[in-house]
């Protein structure tokens, strides 16, 4: 495989984020928003403080949150 | 594989919760409360005293449940 | 692999249950009743006396049924 | 593993099932009854003298199909 | 595995219908009609002189086509 | 394994239609008209001059593009 | 395996594009613009200065987003 073409695949960008705020948009249209704490290979991720966002305003607030990978749609640091 | 870079990867924040309540929020907009016992690699997950949450009011009682991972948005401990 | 924690996982669940009544929830909101004879690592499972509900009451009888594991949000014992 | 517990798994009641007449339905909310012939480990299936079924009544009258195991719901012997 | 038990199973009744006019019917509730040339293990296959059939009448004529095998409901020979 | 029983099995198929042109038709109900160069395991092609196409109008020019194979309905050479 | 058949398959497609401005067209029907810095072999992609559009208007301006390769319906370079 020669597909892993540099120092900054997709999931070292995600090794980068860790313990830093990202914005996680989900499928069905609404985001999340908190600190990254860990993830795995399916892209489930932990959040920290983590707030749910609907049409650009925050809808509810959590503390830890693991999203599972197959609703997300970006992730953006 | 270099993508479980610390101490507290979503599976491990699992395992961390057994025992304890959680909020489990599923694809098609419901949710459960109650208390996490058991889960296995698919994030299928047993939960006690159970209770199905719409529209932030609780719809019906369960005792043990089933959930199957596929169907999970996101698990808050 | 640490995540199988306890004596209870969800498929030790199902086992414990073969032999009993269970009611399994599908995806698509409607629901079955019966007595759980066998399942396999897909959770398709096989069900006894099987009824399908709908909207709180009884819609039709079966016999045995096979269902696809795919389908299932919850099993409750 | 230890997840097959009993003589009667799901594929050995299919099993059990070929040359007899079965019930399968569909996630579509259709259905086809018809003699099973064969089946597979995606649980694509065989049925011979196969009609649709549509609302309780019969649709279609087809010889021989295969029907592939993801859209299937429920089979019942 | 003793799930293949007899002589036609689903993949065989594939290769016995090579060369032959066959119906397949897709998810999307439309079909296609023509002769069936090949086929892989994903049920993808080749068809010629394929034509697209919408409520009971044809559609679209086609020379030769791939279906990807993830959308076919069932193939009548 | 003796599901791939001829000389012209769908990657074959492909394979032949390589510096062709094509249509593809995606699970959306649109379509792309181009020339074919590459494509891989997934079904994940590579066209040139290729077109959208949506009510059987041209809708936007594009120049190379890669198309992910699970979006495919057809491809037609 | 004798499908990948010319110097220039999907994913070298994109190894060219690395460092280069792409379109990105996700299943949703939206799509995003911005250069390319990394994949996998998943089709997650890293873009910067990304940007959604939506009916031919940008809408949102990001940095760096990691797109989760299930979602994307086409990447032209």
């Amino acid at each position: 495989m020669t597909t892993n073409q540099n120092a900054s695949r997709p999931f070292d960008l995600l090794s980068d984020s860790i313990g830093k705020p990202v914005l996680v948009e989900l499928k069905g249209g609404f985001s999340f928003r908190g600190v990254l704490k860990a993830f795995d290979v399916h892209m489930n991720i932990v959040m920290e403080n983590a707030e749910s966002w609907e049409n650009g305003s925050p809808k509810t607030k959590y503390g830890k949150i693991i999203l599972r990978g197959d609703n997300i749609l970006l992730i953006s640091p």
